[in-house]
């Protein structure tokens, strides 16, 4: 009855036999095997473009060396103030680029807005006393369950390359963000303008496997040098490539994504309807933040229902995440308790 | 047919099924899973004192992470000319450290000597314009395949902490070594005076886990901040763990690394018994490096026979690398295979 | 008849003819030389305690070096949103520690208080996933020319201590700070917690010269590696470490301040005078922020005076710095033309 | 009667004049003075193409400061094994690039020639699991007191072109191979290939001076950024400018370099018609590299003879250097006393 993260749980069958099934036979190591060499293919397909594409192991290898591969060490990267590279990956992105620095913007759910990031730029003081700005980073869903639409992607990512910066998508949610949008893979990165993204799977089956696809191909070369130096190229890189592989095949993605997003909005239904209860944001992904009585969320806690509390502004918010294996009960038996303990405390106020 | 590498193969069937098994139920992420929180107690038993223990998925980042931890950016780590970090890990030592250098020392078999480490560190200029020396870094297997007896480690060991130096040690293959010596694990670590050592589990049956064993365990607070910094903390991190966990029960690491030593030495034995072949090492471990006429070479490999060509000083070797699923019928294929060429080479001569 | 910065000016007399005194004599390079020798034990006369010091030509690489010093590369900071090192430095931190990073924090006329760090230490979220707290910058005299007086100091060193920050101080306009508090050097330095700080000179009369003064000792030795590897070690050191003698002997470096000090509170009170004047912080150094109606900043720019805007939070300023030739003349000029435009400006809104 | 550096001495008259003259009035600080304003014109001027320059203080900058600008963080940077940057600025290449390394070569009299390089570049594993060769070092006097002719370096440069390299030039004696030479500037650098070079200043009569040239003028911005953020951006920058402006007029550059140069050759000419003494290499800068008997070195140096002792492979050497302000009288007396300890050594022997 776990809603802490989509990354607490187990790894989706399908991969887990993918994994069974690439064990066999001698392949070359670090990337001349089949899978791998069908990576760049699989990508490029899915997103309908001609793309490189690379794996790791992580998030934080993901968006750092990617981000590292886009700016230079005297490099500023615009971000907003809820993103991951900036609140928990330790710094990453500034051990990986050598000093760059992270430039955080303000605005609603999570979502950078053309205007926010019109005025950032408009006001930063930028000389030779200053970092340099060169990239943008962006979050497909965003880290408050958010999803942009291609049309604001586009405004984004031309105001930024008007302004030489590169763009960087934080995908760890993507295929969520797809999901929820119903559009095609590349409405929402290459032909809005992205430059590189991270494709993530591990919050969605994988069991450790995100890919780095670069959509401008000239920058390839440079990311798997700084892949390997930093520790991210297996020896064994089937067994990472063969989650991607499965991951994709049958869409497997998709519905995996579909059904932690049918679970987050019955979750973020239900809540909406109990008295007292509302949500923070909208729920367009996998994620539901919800404001509930401080003494709901220690009775849900004693019903045994773990979550995340978090810190908004104002108010203290409950954070709850679904996954491709949240079962609708978990779910009901959620908003029953929720809904017990609101009407307590709410009496009690009476 | 191969014998390319130990990292070219399959996982074992123990460690792909502690996947499996691992995969059921909601865990924390990042660490708090019990796999992960066994991990000091499986270490600490297996090298007979308290050490922290720390699960990483590439020997690279192992190897840097903790050359990191023991060697400050203005520090100069001694090591062998033929270390993997010298070589293989494409300057990442440099990398984690922001800018430490490697002083590189000759010896034969890939085994440094007190000897030589003393002259090196009487003949290095020490001053405000050099690196200044900081790190010992050992490799148990060497890359030549051989294997440090433990009163060699104790008098490296206590060379470079008279002189201010700790000691780092690359076990990539140290279960073969173990096998080898048929010594406890603490003999050729932290009783001979290692303070970090990289405890491999890749090469010898694991999917991608390396144990990152710190027995000055005041650095392990530090080691855990940069590798959550270099994107080397897992989120599913009981997938990493639980196959150490595999790895040591039962004593897997120990059947594993036998069979492959026993098919080492049988290659070894068999190869030095054809007229005009030498072995340039002593197999000590699971690797051989053979001397054998360059048609003999182009002979195997028509043979279908895959190995790496080691360009030593001299002449061209053959690096023949076994590995836990080595077959014996393959091994006796290659000898029989190399006789045959080696025979023909030699009539060509005459 | 500028008012810009007291980095634009010439250099004192006393200091250029201390340069041409020791162009005699050949002398051992890098620091053997007489001036360099006795660096040491002027600045531990001057503080009242055993010092090291250690010159550089330049306020970012005093503070770099000795940020670098303090904070390991997975490190935070803490420090003023206006400190010159978040704003002026073009990332150098970052640089030099290898991506550590500030956490820039708010209060008052530039200066922190022991209330706004406390509630920074207890609010920053710090686990394996965030940057460690391992240092405070502080600056003596701040970015808005005030002056931290000995018992907030001790308070802000106090409290960081417990919490395992290490302090360092920019004194780019130290001197500025003492001239002001008529105290010892002492009083707002080492005895207040201080453990490194930059004793700026460049500012106040020198060439090119700043020394970070190491209190706490054991440092020594890694400043001078790092000073070193980064290019901040001179050959021909003793035109360095003879501007630093200088400036210390025949208080020297009071003098300058307590002119430059005297400068900038007449203006200041000049200025307070002037109806719909104001002064935006206390003058405690030798920097003037004058909130002036924005037609008499034109008016002052149009009689060919000099000084740069200063966006503050909620209108525009002008900052003016004064130095140590500044002439009273020039200052009652400024004064009598800022009286004119701002009496025309308010003439045109009546 | 010092023969150490060229960096123990004086700063010539000229130079300390110059900076009295540009010791007036208000300038704008970071290089908005005339002084900076017309150092690209100066520079274009004298290599007879438009270039830009950067002034710095130290070599250890210009050289780190340009390197970082040719190469990556993943870079492989191909030098002498006698470099400067190898050998005297404690890996502050390392530091300033993020990790790049030297790829060491050997030839004779510290001058590298198109075959080492080629054999370098063909044998020179290059893969992902390397660093990346980019650049190429040279020096210009080397090491050893010699110079490479143009077609050397022509020959040098364009194989380093042609394997994707960029080329650096360590100008910290190329006054001294000019004068030596007596070619134009311009046929030892842009013409032969050199994208960036530092010019020395400092070793031949300035305080602390060098400017790097930057022939490749793409590149200047991101110098630019690189100085200021490493902490080599002067706030009085006028006096930076001024010492490299006073050494290029009049051609004082010229003078004292011809005079280094003839006290050398006389100095070499002396040393070598000593029975039993040799030079080691030709003395083709203001160096001079002499194989005297051990007796003879230390009879020098009880005379009150200062130099270097230079260990050669397979020899202890001396190192003599001279500067602009070397004195006739003392080469002649350290020849004569060379002389006299020379013949007393042979004595004894007999």
């Amino acid at each position: 009855m776990r809603f802490l993260s989509d990354n607490t749980g187990t790894v989706a069958p399908e991969i887990l036999d993918a994994l069974t099934e690439a064990n066999h036979g001698l392949v070359t190591a670090y990337g001349s095997d089949p899978w791998t060499q069908r990576l760049d293919d699989c990508l490029s397909a899915y997103f309908g473009t001609a793309v490189r594409a690379f794996a790791v192991a992580t998030g934080t290898a993901a968006n750092s060396l990617s981000l590292a591969t886009l700016t230079p060490s005297y490099g500023l990267i615009f971000a907003h103030e809820e993103a991951h590279i900036a609140n928990d990956e330790a710094g990453a992105p500034g051990f990986f680029t050598g000093g760059a620095q992270l430039s955080l913007l303000q605005s609603p759910d999570g979502k950078l807005t053309r205007d926010v990031l019109a005025t950032a730029l408009d006001t930063q003081r930028v000389s030779v006393h200053t970092l340099q700005p060169k990239a943008l980073a962006l979050s497909q869903a965003t880290e408050l369950g958010t999803s942009y639409r291609p049309d604001e992607l586009r405004g984004l990512c031309t105001l930024a390359h008007e302004h030489g910066l590169k763009v960087q998508m934080d995908g760890a949610r993507f295929a969520n963000s797809v999901a929820f949008l119903d559009c095609h893979p590349g409405d929402v990165t290459w032909r809005a303008g992205v430059d590189v993204m991270t494709f993530g799977a591990t919050k969605n089956g994988a069991l450790a496997a995100e890919a780095v696809v670069i959509f401008d191909r000239r920058l390839a070369a440079e990311f798997g040098f700084r892949r390997k130096r930093a520790g991210h190229l297996f020896s064994k890189m089937r067994f990472l490539s063969a989650q991607l592989d499965a991951y994709l095949a049958d869409d497997l993605w998709l519905k995996n994504a579909r059904h932690a997003n049918a679970m987050a909005r019955r979750l973020g239904e239900g809540l909406a309807r109990i008295p007292g209860v509302s949500l923070a944001h909208p729920v367009e992904a996998n994620e539901v933040f919800v404001g509930l009585p401080e003494a709901a969320l220690r009775g849900l806690a004693g019903d045994g229902f773990q979550f995340h509390p978090w810190q908004a502004e104002d108010r203290l918010l409950a954070r709850l995440v679904t996954a491709f294996n949240t079962r609708e009960a978990d779910v009901d038996a959620f908003i029953a308790s929720a809904r017990r303990h609101a009407g307590a405390a709410k009496e009690r106020v009476a």
